[in-house]
């Protein structure tokens, strides 16, 4: 069906579902929305642009739903926060019909109801490409930042990295290869299933949106501390190693500069590790800043560079 | 200046002012942004995309910073609240040069700085054609809502409409008229000066972004009452009537359907009035909600219908 068969407020009013949260004083159908908060409030936005960061043609509309949502709560996750309320600005083009509407929706409520997130807003208007825009708004008592750590802590990230660059890859080539990889880029997922258990031991934490390397660097910026991350301690998936053999790329490469997996990375004083082990793998240490930082790979010392930046050419 | 020789980073660090308000706790630099809150917050979120909401043909950078800026403040005032953090997101396309971005946010700043607002977060990527959304987030007492009118109110403006439309009709008819007009739909600016006065004393209110028929519907509609406007009583300024003549068109048409003139419509019970007369100009009344909505005109009685709907063919 058409958007222009049920119009804009028609629209709005069949993707809608009633809240859940009674802090919710106003939702959708105002100029604003009204939030009962009490203490802090984090608050994460990000903007996803047809072509840049989804294809119709690869992911269906309740995938591309699901990982904008995820995407987002991976980002209060890493901030040791409470996901409650999601706003969903979107830009439509010509050509999307009610049903992809109701699909993208589908997959936003999936991961919005698995954390008790109320959609409580947003605006939805119309453009030359489809834009998904999704803000994020949570509670948080003491937030776990990039410039929480010192030198001597363990690095440590909470699961297999490179497995959605794989996907990608495997996309772009065209190529049968294992589906795990594929699923992993179209539908990634995020920690917020453990990243309060992290929160309460980590001192440093961010996640992994750009690559391994690219968050090892944002903490050392921040944090004014050197690092050593040991690529073979780097956690990889059965799918994402095959995925490496089928396109003869090393996977290692797409865990430190691939992004997308929403995994988490945080510091951790040695003493505390034991309270967390069974749900991270070590890749290195913090190091004093003069140290530097350092990729060890097969006993070699490389700098640790790398990181997406979207404006590189 | 092209973006990518300073790079995603570069580019952040060159547009980012430092906070003012010692209650945001994490700014920018983080996976998301503390934001200290007491009480209630109020929260909007508009999108716009270059093309159906602004052309750089027509605007400077400086104006579309300006407009988006300031639209979402105008959402903050339609409810009575105050502005605190905004969070940008912006899609950039090619062709952007790192000016472009400089005369943005100096445009942004304007709006924000008039009423205290810190930039506080947001996000930056890459897109096939430039978007811009920005979320506004301020603290709030009582809510007045659309929903709050009753039978028996005047319905007041607080300033002359229809002028936004009247400059986007000269621009699209590329011809000379009152400057005053096109720099209405170029720089429409908010009543965010007049708000909290206005919420002290209004029932129910709403900012005029589609146009005065369909936000006295859309109060209709929420506050279950109807109501009558009086065509001739809708304030209309020099230059948009000047405008009408130029282009032979009715200039209530504008005010009525044009939208994005950023001025509040208010219900106030008649009793009150005296307290923000001078700030205002009564343009109808509420009325018992099977008595329906109606428009006069010349003493003839028309329906009240209108309103913009962006998939509306």
């Amino acid at each position: 069906m058409r958007i222009s068969e049920i119009g804009e407020f028609g629209l709005i009013e069949r993707l809608v579902r009633p809240p859940k949260r009674e802090s919710l004083i106003v939702g959708i159908g105002d100029d604003a929305a009204v939030m009962g908060m009490t203490g802090n409030a984090v608050l994460t936005t990000d903007m996803l642009v047809e072509g840049d960061h989804f294809r119709t043609e690869w992911s269906t509309p309740r995938q591309i739903g699901r990982k904008a949502m995820a995407s987002n709560v991976s980002d209060i996750a890493a901030m040791g926060g409470t996901p409650e309320f999601a706003f969903i600005s979107i830009a439509l083009r010509e050509g999307i019909e009610v049903e992809f509407m109701d699909d993208l929706y589908a997959g936003m409520h999936d991961v919005a109801d698995e954390y008790g997130i109320d959609i409580a807003g947003g605006d939805t208007t119309h453009g030359s490409v489809m834009v998904i825009n999704i803000v994020i708004v949570g509670s948080i008592e003491t937030p776990v930042l990039r410039s929480g750590a010192s030198p001597g802590e363990l690095i440590c990230v909470t699961g297999p990295l490179g497995g959605s660059k794989a996907g990608l890859e495997l996309l772009l080539a065209g190529k049968d290869g294992p589906t795990g990889a594929v699923a992993k880029h179209l539908d990634p997922g995020c920690r917020m299933d453990i990243s309060s258990d992290i929160a309460a031991v980590a001192n440093s934490m961010i996640d992994v949106s750009d690559g391994l390397a690219s968050e090892v660097n944002h903490i050392c910026d921040m944090s004014s501390v050197g690092a050593e991350v040991i690529a073979e301690w780097i956690p990889l998936s059965a799918s994402t190693r095959e995925a490496g053999e089928v396109l003869d790329q090393d996977p290692v490469g797409w865990a430190l500069n691939g992004g997308e997996d929403f995994e988490l990375v945080f510091t951790i004083h040695p003493d505390r590790l034991k309270e967390v082990e069974d749900r991270c793998t070590v890749v290195g240490r913090t190091l004093p800043s003069d140290e530097g930082r350092t990729l060890v790979v097969d006993g070699n010392r490389l700098p640790l560079t790398g990181g997406y930046d979207h404006f590189n050419e």
